[in-house]
């Protein structure tokens, strides 16, 4: 199989081709944290590097697909991948009586779509917010510009939503269930995973912060008591990255 | 009431003071981490230092309770304390099939003897170990000489095991049901707590990893594909200290 990923869909490819017996050739971008870029070889995948200021991953992927005959697991705009990350919220929604609101965040929007389906399907009234680093904020700009835009690659700590443009699926089903995208700044994103570290004894990764940061600084549109469901979504951080944001 | 504690027991009474409308003060090292005492202050406790170098805590405690009528609370060395730090254990075995060992931190030993209780009641040939820090081997010197022995005040980076002597109530406990008592270094101690932080996404204090330390160094002797149960018993920790131990 061949992927394209910031670094923990490539794990998840990487564990699941060595568990089916395959073998996966993932790209990732350069500057990968280091913690990322060695699960995913110590789960047995071969790693090839891109630039991605200047190089598109998915077309490289693309090319190696088609010359290779491997098969393609893209990281978000995939029904099957859509679905599988929807599996989180189920649970949680499963889990948990009475949920107000669901907050998650957004990269290619996999995650938080398939969330989106899950919450709707077993609680319709729900509401619905993804999150994004105010610096990544193109599904923000494409839900108001009504059509997918395209950003510069984006600075932030947030190393897994450094996405250009949402997904062609991924899109659409954001468009028809989110209330709304909430931003937050890079310092509310290290608050949150500082609190995450220090209160709640759980190592997240700033990606895997963002939603708990927006509910901390107060985007959150919800009265007083809501029960809000947050997902947080990975705990791939180097030692330095993780030491760094304690102090 | 009145507690002594180097911080955990001390923010449980904290809190407990406070859920029922009473008032905790607590003696606590003048060397305590500063997220301990933060911790205990902020659940409303008054907080007095002693240095553990040349004062009796429990001494100071003691003459406190006199005076003032005030309950003490200790922190390991009464049957109440025992059972209730062995529920953790007892919920471990009850939610886990066929363990064949439990292994816990010492410090005082109230865990210990409440784990060691709880885990022989549910599975009577369950191997028992517990582990110290080797320069706080209080608990391992008393068991071989077969009475309390009275150490130093020792140095170790779990500052929640810098216990100079073993319970009265709890040494007899140890003394029947533990099978053997495991030593670890400093550096083993942090490779545990580093590994839990990155592997496991768990901020877990030096104390309270220096059972998975034990395993970890390969200190238990059992044999490969033994179920072992590991009790990971607090996370408070300082940023400072948790980012030392990621360097």
């Amino acid at each position: 199989v061949v992927a394209f990923s910031s670094g923990n869909h490539a794990q998840g490819v990487a564990l699941a081709a060595r568990v089916c017996d395959s073998h996966a050739i993932v790209f990732m971008p350069r500057d990968a944290p280091a913690a990322k870029l060695a699960a995913t070889r110590a789960y047995g995948a071969e790693v090839r590097f891109y630039d991605r200021q200047v190089e598109d991953r998915e077309v490289l992927a693309r090319a190696l697909v088609m010359q290779s005959g491997r098969t393609l697991v893209p990281p978000y705009d995939d029904p099957r991948i859509i679905a599988g990350q929807g599996t989180a919220t189920l649970e949680l929604v499963q889990d948990t009586a009475g949920l107000d609101a669901l907050v998650a965040p957004i990269g290619g929007g996999g995650l938080m779509a398939g969330a989106a389906i899950a919450a709707r399907a077993c609680r319709p009234a729900i509401k619905l917010y993804g999150v994004e680093p105010e610096t990544a904020n193109d599904t923000w700009l494409s839900l108001r510009a009504g059509q997918p835009v395209t950003i510069a690659p984006p600075a932030t700590l947030a190393d897994g939503l450094r996405v250009t443009c949402p997904g062609a699926l991924t899109f659409p089903l954001l468009r028809a269930h989110l209330d709304e995208v909430l931003l937050v700044t890079e310092d509310e994103i290290k608050t949150a995973a500082r609190w995450l570290a220090l209160r709640m004894k759980l190592v997240v990764e700033p990606s895997g912060a963002v939603a708990l940061a927006a509910l901390m600084a107060g985007r959150l549109p919800l009265p007083a008591g809501a029960r809000v469901g947050v997902i947080l979504s990975g705990g791939n951080v180097d030692a330095a990255t993780l030491s760094a944001l304690l102090e």
